[in-house]
């Protein structure tokens, strides 16, 4: 595989998706958010250790991006982690409630769905990093009310953060042009990074090992090469498709 | 957690498994047989290098132990192993088909389904390693027709072999006592070990890092802490629990 890696417009990434999950990739959703979550969890547990950092405040949007993180919390708890899952509203699909049940199982705690100011400021105080799986791929800008309150509260508390695909309120092409987007210190993009990420200055990972070489040829994708058995590869700044 | 890790009887194993999958367990078959594969493939690639052992034959029996062994047979494509599956005859879940399908998309030659000698034997020529995925923790003596003739071509080909769950031909309880099952160099036991495994020589790991802590406490499972973010943990020879 030679050349650089592609970076993806929305439209590119939800074809992808919708191609992953058809009838000619064969993937249903469980698996690929298992996946996608478990590559989530292994790069905030690869920056952030368990002895510094051990309470971890998900947050957790009510889509699929709000899937993987619930998928991350329960793993992060099987790595001895102690997460905490905040989310401003519940999710609706049937699958949102089984990776709940999941978490409960854990003794995770899950914050009641709320967008109080106070509850939000309460759970970052007493955590020590964030992970961010609040928007994906599939948002698109202004950040709107009360997203953009609990958006600022993430980043008044000063705490490390690690995103999920692409930084919450981040245009998916355009980056964080607008300026009201979270800053990670962290990003880990899921199958391959999206546009607006070129300009995404922290630790980049990529997870999602689970395009098939076929997809991968026919998207010209070029995912570069995935160490041992891990499910993150860390792409290093200055490598070939990193500005 | 103190004290030995539980061997589980045939009966705890399907009680465990129903229950996972249950209303309070919240799993799908999907995430659970995807972690089940992914812990199988890494147990492969801990033990046989793919410089050394590149070439896999992953035989699959029709139910979800196959199952198992087409998501590892997945991963290790992904890891850059050139694996093949061999199945004696189809399994005819849905899943299964689903399980097929994202292997083609991998390039990974799936040999018709045949229990004719010349063609396995044919296949273990061209392997370097066997990942016996075959009989689960459902299977009851004795091994009947044609799955005998599979057993002894596998054992006669003198290739390491790993086992899923159970070697195949042994009972889940009482082990090979009956003489006429695999002797795998390495057994990856899923969830918990069974019962049967106990007499067991080789590299024992386990995987299925998902059973919940309310689960783990219910049935007194005393299961051993995985290392960081791996998916298997080896039992080693004289630990606790293992005799």
């Amino acid at each position: 595989m030679s050349g650089a890696i592609r970076y993806l417009t929305a439209r590119l990434a939800q074809q992808i998706d919708e191609e992953l999950m058809s009838a000619t990739g064969a993937f249903s959703l469980d698996q690929l958010m298992e996946l996608a979550g478990l590559a989530c969890a292994q790069t905030l547990a690869t920056c952030y250790k368990k002895d510094t950092h051990p309470r971890v405040l998900v947050c957790c949007g009510p889509g699929n991006q709000g899937g993987d993180g619930l998928v991350a919390a329960r793993h992060l708890g099987m790595f001895g982690y102690n997460p905490t899952v905040w989310y401003p509203k519940p999710g609706s699909k049937e699958i949102y409630q089984r990776l709940q049940a999941q978490c409960r199982n854990m003794r995770i705690p899950i914050l009641a769905p709320s967008t109080d100011a106070t509850s939000l400021r309460d759970a970052l105080a007493r955590s020590d990093v964030v992970l961010d799986a609040i928007f994906g791929f599939s948002f698109k800008p202004p950040v709107r009310a009360p997203f953009d309150d609990a958006l600022k509260l993430i980043t008044d508390s000063k705490l490390p953060i690690v995103s999920v695909d692409i930084p919450s309120g981040w245009d998916v092409e355009d980056g964080n042009a607008a300026g009201v987007g979270l800053e990670p210190d962290v990003l880990i993009s899921l199958t391959a990074p999206k546009e607006g990420s070129r300009e995404f200055k922290g630790r980049h990972f990529l997870g999602g090992r689970f395009v098939p070489k076929a997809m991968n040829e026919k998207f010209e994708l070029n995912l570069p090469e995935y160490p041992g058995f891990d499910q993150i590869v860390e792409l290093a700044p200055g490598a070939p498709g990193k500005l």
